[in-house]
Order: C-alpha cells, then sequence, then structure tokens
C-alpha cells in the first residue's frame, strides 16, 4: 500500500516536531485533559483574576528560538487552565450550560490529527459523507420530515444569517445575489420578523446582509414570551400596506432568556399563506425533540424552510457544532454556490460543503458529532436531556415553595428563571437580585446569568452539563437562599 | 482551594463516559493520532473510493443504545481515516497545502477539553487575553504597525466578510446597519473592487453583504498577475461618474492562482485619495512576511484598514485559525457589537470577542496558535516558510530546464504553476494537461490542483507541509515526467 515512504524531510528542510516528542507529549496532554475534567469541579467556575492579568504574565514579544514542549504544557498548566472560565464544570449554570463531552474531546482531537478542510467532496469524502450521515441521524433522531437535508456550520450565528440570506435570495424576480440592494427604485426595504425574545443573532443577521436593523420587526409576546401569531400577522399587513417586502421570519423555539417556544405551526400557517420563508432558531432546545414527550412543543417545525440546532448546546458536543437544516438544498445552495475554477472537481452529483454558505474551509466537526451520538446512543442522549428537564423542574419547585422567591416564566426545558421578590418595590428587587447575582458569583461553587423579563432584572439558572447533578443544584440553592437572606438582613440593618 | 468535590453524580442522573474509560481512550487516540502521522505517507492522498462509498458503509439510522469506545475508534480506523483526502501527507500539493503540526494537534486537543466559548471575557478570560497577545505577537512577526489589533476567526472569508461589512458601516452619514440598503432613494449603488485574481471568497461576500455580484468589479491584472493600479483608479472613476459609491478595495497578497501579490502601495494611495476602505487579503501568503527578505513583497500593506492572515494556512496551525488586523478596533466593534441584556457584565475595558463579528461564539483558537508560535520559535517558523520557498523555485527550475514544459507565472513564494506545452495548440495543450492531472492525481503518490490562466489550464504545485520534503517533490517531477511523456506517445499513436 505504501507509495512514499514516511521517511523523515532530510535535514535541510525542517518538518514537524520530532515524532517521538510529538508521541509523549500527546500521551502527556491526554493525562492533562482527563485530570482536568475529573478535578474541574474544585475551580471557581469563574477564575478570581482581574482584566489584563493573564496578559501581563505573557511576554510582550513571540520567541524567537523554539521552546520545549514541556515548558509550554508547563505554562499552559500554571496560566491557561486555571484562569479560563470553566465551562466543563458541575456548577456551570450561567447562559446556556454546555459540555464538551468525553467521546467529543476524542473526535476533535483526531480531527485535529487529520487537519481534513472538506471544502469539497474531493478534499475529504469520508468527512463530507460522515456529515451528510450524521445529520441525517439528527434529523431522524428529531422527527423532521425526510427531505430536510442538514450541514454543520460553526455557530448558530451563522446558521441563522445563512438562512436569512436564502430567504432573500429566494425572492422572486429581485436578483439580489447578483444585483444587490443599494440603488434600485425597484426594491421595496426589505423585513424580517422575529420576537422581541429573539436571539441577538438575528439582530446581527439583519444588520451584516444590509437589511438594516431598524427593518427587523420585534414581534410583541404572550405572558409565556412566546411570539403571538396575531400580532405577527398585523405586522406583516402592515409592511406590505406600506410598500415593503416581508423577506422571513425567524420563530425561536427555546429562546435565550426563559427558553420558551414560539407557536410554531400557527407561525408556519402565516408564512405559508403569505409565501413568506420560515426559520426557525431551535439552537439551544431543538435537541429536546429527541424525546418523543418533548415533540409537541415542536409541532409545526416541520412546515419550517430551515431549522438551526446546535449539538454544541446540549447534545455534549465541544464547541463548535451547528448544525442548519434546510427543506431545499438546491434552492439553498443557489444562494451560495460560487466555483471559481481553481476549486472545480471532475466528480458529479456529490455534496461540495463550501456550496453551502459563504466560508470556504470546513472542518470536520462530523467526527465529534458521530462519536457523541454512537457512545451515548439515541437512548443514552434522551436520558441525559430528561434528567436536566427533571433536574429543572425539581429546582423550580424548589423556588415556588420559597417564601421571599418567584418563578420569573415557565419552566419548559432545562433552564430556570426566577429572581428574589423580598425587597419592597420593583425597583429595589431589581437592584436586590443585581447584588444577589453578584453574591452567588463571587463565592466560586457556581455560575449563574440574568436576563431582564418585561424590565425586570432575573436570575437564570441553565442546566446542560453533564457532570451537573443534584447535589450541586442543593449546594446552590442552599447558597442562593443563604446569600439573599444576608443580603435582606443588611438591606434591614 | 476544592469548593465542590470533584464527585460522580449520582446514579438517577446520568453524566459522562466514566472517568477511567475516557483516559484510556484518550491515550488510545493519542497513539491513533501519532501513528497517524507518522504513517500518513504510506495512503495514496487521494482516497480512492466512489461517491456514496463511506455514505453506504455507515448505518443509516443513529444507534439507539450506547456502543463501546473501542469500536467507535476501531470504525474510525476502518472507514474513516482510510477515507479522506491526506492533507498531512507529504505528497499533498495542491490547493494551498497546510500542516496540522504536532503543537497544534496539542493545542487544539487541550482546547477541546476546556470547551471554552470566549464570547465575552468573563466568559473565557485566559482564552480572550490569550487571544489578544497571540495576535499582537503575530502583528510583530509580519511587522504591521502598532495599532493594528487582531482577532480570530475560523476562515477567511468570514475574516474578509466582516472587514466588507465594517466598510460598508465606515461610509459617512449612511446608516447602512440600521437602514439598510433597500428601497432607499438616497443609496446609490456600492462598488467593491478587486483583481480578477482574487479569491472567491470575495465574490461571496459582496453576494451575502447585499452589495450584489455584479457591484464587484474585477479589476484587470498586468502580466504577472498583480491589480493594475491604473486599472483601478480607472474603475473607480468611473463608478463615481455614473453616481456609483466606491465601499472598499481588496487587494490580494498572495492570490490562489499563482500567489501574485498586488502593487499594495500604489492601491494604498488610490484608497487614501479616494477615502475607500483597502483589506489586504494575505490569507495564504501573508505569513511569509514573517522572514524580513519578503518583506518587500508586502511594502505598504501597513497603510491597509484590515488585513487577513491565515495561520491554518501557512503557520502550521490546524484548521480553522484566521487573523484579522484592523486598523480602528473601535470603529470595527461599531460595526457589528449588539449586546441584549442577558449578555452584559460589569468588566469595563475587556475585549468581549463576540462584539468583533457577527458569530457569538467564539472557540478557544489562540490556544493551538500559541503552542506552534513557540514549539517553533520565530526562526523555526522563518526557516520552515523559506525552506518551502526554496524548494519552489527548485521545482521551478526543474521545469524551466525541462524541454516541453514551462512554467505559467512567476514563483515568488511556494507555489509553482506550470503546464506541459508539447501538444500542438493551446486547446490541444489544456487537453493535455487535463489528462496529465488526471494521471498525477490517479497514481496516489502526489496530489496537485489546477487552476486557469487567460484562459489556459495550468497546473499548480503547492509547497505547505512540513512533511514535504525534496525527495517528495524529485519524485513528484518524475512522475509528472513520465506521464506526460506516456501521454505525448498515446497522443502521437
Amino acid at each position: 500500500m505504501s507509495e512514499l515512504p514516511a521517511a523523515p524531510p532530510p535535514p535541510d528542510v525542517p518538518g514537524d516536531i520530532p515524532a517521538a516528542e510529538f508521541r509523549a507529549a500527546m500521551h502527556r496532554v491526554a493525562d492533562i485533559v482527563a485530570d482536568y475534567l475529573e478535578h474541574v469541579g474544585a475551580y471557581p467556575v469563574l477564575p478570581r483574576i482581574a482584566p489584563g492579568e493573564v496578559r501581563r504574565a505573557l511576554p510582550a514579544a513571540p520567541p524567537e528560538e523554539p521552546e520545549p514542549l514541556e515548558a509550554i504544557l508547563a505554562d499552559y498548566r500554571r496560566l491557561i487552565e486555571p484562569n479560563v472560565t470553566h465551562w466543563n464544570h458541575p456548577g456551570f449554570l450561567a447562559y446556556f450550560a454546555i459540555t464538551g463531552s468525553g467521546p467529543g474531546i476524542l473526535g476533535e482531537t483526531l480531527a485535529a490529527g487529520l487537519n481534513v478542510n472538506a471544502m469539497l467532496w474531493r478534499t475529504g469524502p469520508a468527512a463530507t459523507e460522515l456529515e451528510e450521515v450524521v445529520c441525517d441521524w439528527l434529523r431522524q433522531l428529531l422527527s423532521l420530515p425526510a427531505g430536510f437535508v442538514g450541514h454543520i456550520n460553526d455557530t448558530a450565528s451563522v446558521s441563522s444569517f445563512l438562512a436569512l440570506a436564502a430567504a432573500r435570495h429566494r425572492l422572486p424576480g429581485l436578483a439580489i445575489r447578483e444585483r444587490g440592494m443599494a440603488g434600485r427604485r425597484d426594491l421595496p426595504p426589505l423585513v424580517v420578523y422575529a420576537s422581541e425574545q429573539a436571539h441577538s443573532s438575528i439582530d446581527k443577521a439583519v444588520m451584516a446582509l444590509g437589511i438594516g436593523h431598524a427593518n427587523l420587526r420585534k414581534v410583541e409576546t404572550d405572558d409565556e414570551y412566546r411570539m403571538g401569531a396575531a400580532s405577527l400577522e398585523a405586522a406583516i399587513a402592515a409592511d406590505r400596506a406600506a410598500g415593503r417586502l416581508p423577506a422571513a421570519v425567524v420563530a425561536t423555539a427555546g429562546t435565550t432568556s426563559t427558553t420558551s417556544v414560539d407557536p410554531l405551526r400557527a407561525v408556519a400557517g402565516i408564512c405559508r399563506r403569505e409565501g413568506i420563508w420560515l426559520h426557525v432558531d431551535a439552537a439551544y432546545a431543538g435537541s429536546a425533540a429527541i424525546c418523543p414527550e418533548f415533540r409537541a412543543l415542536f409541532d409545526g417545525i416541520g412546515e419550517a424552510d430551515s431549522i438551526v440546532v446546535n449539538p454544541h448546546k446540549w447534545l455534549f458536543t465541544p464547541v463548535d457544532c451547528s448544525v442548519l437544516f434546510v427543506r431545499d438544498p438546491g434552492a439553498f445552495r443557489e444562494a451560495f454556490a460560487h466555483v471559481p475554477e481553481y476549486l472545480r472537481t471532475a466528480e458529479t452529483g456529490v455534496t461540495n460543503l463550501m456550496d453551502y454558505g459563504i466560508q470556504m474551509g470546513r472542518r470536520f466537526r462530523a467526527l465529534k458529532l458521530w462519536m457523541v451520538m454512537r457512545a451515548f446512543g439515541a437512548e443514552g442522549l434522551r436520558a441525559r436531556i430528561r434528567a436536566h428537564c427533571a433536574l429543572a423542574r425539581e429546582f423550580a419547585a424548589w423556588v415556588e415553595r420559597e417564601p421571599g422567591f418567584a418563578l420569573s416564566a415557565p419552566v419548559p426545558f432545562s433552564t430556570v428563571c426566577f429572581r428574589a421578590v423580598g425587597a419592597a418595590g420593583p425597583a429595589e428587587q431589581d437592584a436586590m437580585n443585581e447584588r444577589l447575582l453578584s453574591a452567588i458569583n463571587a463565592a466560586g461553587s457556581v455560575f449563574l446569568s440574568h436576563t431582564t423579563l418585561r424590565g425586570r432584572y432575573v436570575l437564570r439558572l441553565a442546566i446542560g452539563n453533564l457532570r451537573t447533578g443534584r447535589e450541586h443544584l442543593e449546594r446552590a440553592w442552599a447558597l442562593i437562599r443563604s446569600l439573599a437572606s444576608e443580603l435582606g438582613r443588611t438591606a434591614d440593618a
């Protein structure tokens, strides 16, 4: 099989670091990573450093001469590992908690060794086809209709951006890809719709696309923070009456603040009637649809034109891995495909991943997702998502039972919004909760984040790390109650 | 220090795979990666499989039950590793050859273990500050003026896209971020300029930005494929006369086909006079500027508003890692920063990487670049780039000396464009070279790609892998000559 011996390069061409050194260092790194994951809970979740401390500890200029790997790894242990925020910590309960699981780390390591850029089928046949297969596995687990085709992007921000670009491209007779949007008399303002709870990536997408932030309609939500279908319909009608052109609706299945789910079936009906592209941002909560008991919440999702689900959020896959499903891959590719001569290949009928977006380079992200799906199995993934949701419901019940605390939103998945309600008026309560959050996070054992709901400051506790067990939540809750009571006494004093 | 013991989660909350299993599998993967890199040269560069073979070998549905890691790793060895295109192969000489070097793989592995999302300083202090530091190290090595601030994106496609979005944002009085571009009477068509040799990512960026492909002026190049400054100036004047608005110029330092360098000083002068944003795409060749002897080619680059250099192309860093340097980071952030309440943090004066683009999620890519820069040292990096360029010049000399072959473009860096010129007319020569490339790549020991130059089919040999030594090029050249002579005989027969 060997056509070129794996001989070391001649001395006048300096190659990679020596093979034996690399192998030894890989084993050292295997232990560093395994040690880290076994002991990550011993760190404060947020490192206790001030801005600039790490920078000042690093040389201002790069080294001229090579440094030994042991010295670099020692610096890593001393300076980097303790000073990151520990996303794999069982007490990480902020934003959306995530897990770089063991199988995912193994996959990422193998991918780094291969260093495949699967921009074309030809430059990564197995990488391209594995991506097709694992995206279809995920489609099946989510119970999305056959016909939806997935591909992997780095982030949901990019997935949603691409979906909106494709929606714009599909507007009939406008040829925006070719002619652009500026200086055209035949082009009315375009409008994109999303709920006022939609993620900031949608704001950024409409800005970058040149649609304009002012043309993003933030549709009001009901008392459970779900997009009002009637409000959406009215907004579309008002824009049409004013001569503007509705280009896309973004429905969110699992909003960032409260994980509310927009009424997908009703929104999809409006989009169908109006002929508007429906993109569903299910970056976080979409993963829950692998459990049949959660699917009612996603009713209607199969009517969408595009759907983003991030395995790096709640399917235990290391960042980055965002799957964008599209109903019509051919039409989607038309928005982006542009093949210069130097990238033309002879293969026909193959997927060239670079045709699915603006990024030519394609890292082999399917490998880690494949390993996660196999190592846990569908039942294992479901069990973990169910456990997270059960823990969240349990935590929510503790909050509900506790005088001086109140839930701030329903808890459909694994994220709980709540706040202390001891202080006098709403503004005092806001200040109290902000102080409470600072005190909680300063303690080191947990990290929570916040949001505002109807103008009120609210704490968010998000469960998504595989290391988070009931005992961590019990201790978190004890800490929160004790700090709240302490702050209450200080306020009274 | 421990505030939470690293106890295993209770049995009712399924956690990650068991720690001991993970550690053992990490060591197994350490050996798989080390073995691969020691023996990658034994594979044919391009796997000998037909489209669909890998897909058909994989189960059509995901497994319900967990599978043992050994079984997954065995499938990886059997089905994935042999069937990727081997970018780390010493005979990979296509596109731009790259290296996922040992230190880079170590860094990527550690980053996967940490699983940090450095969207905010608070969510990754060391990751954020290391990114600031290594980008500044790279700035110093490239001899870019102080004041340029770098950040890391996934790909040059995204870096250039962001640069052009920032250029558009800076157009005075137009408020495109807020108001968009469609349906405005006050907005003329915007125009972006690049040479006809510019990378396809620029085409994709102007499409996605809504500027329109028709408004990308492909400026003609001179006989060495460099943008004609006079042609650029004339194109700008013609557009202004027609009421269009020049928004940005993209100069390329190291074009994809021939690695030609646009006259940066002259182009920068035009941009300064005209008040137009200058973006320099130095994704591949920019790395050569770490060697003082190459800097003359980059004269004027310090006058740019933004510059992209990809360490994953020619600084031996695994994909993905693209550094975008901007002259005015404050103005750049204004194009993108949008902070919802749930991402507000108390820290002031810190870098929040999510403000530097459309992607909120930020993988810890600085770690691998830091390890590469330290393990090789600046002198080590320079020595490797010099060796690649010397090998390319040597190969070019062989081509020049060989009857029946001709160089198709100058060789400023490590890429050689050439073709067989034995056949009768240019069209016959094109067909001959296309057949020759197929035969070369079918042999398995090397992988070359092609381009067209002034309509003629040309072979490209790109040196960028650390494993590529003179002996591989000698064998590649022997193969090319022998196949060409064989094809010539067949044609004569």
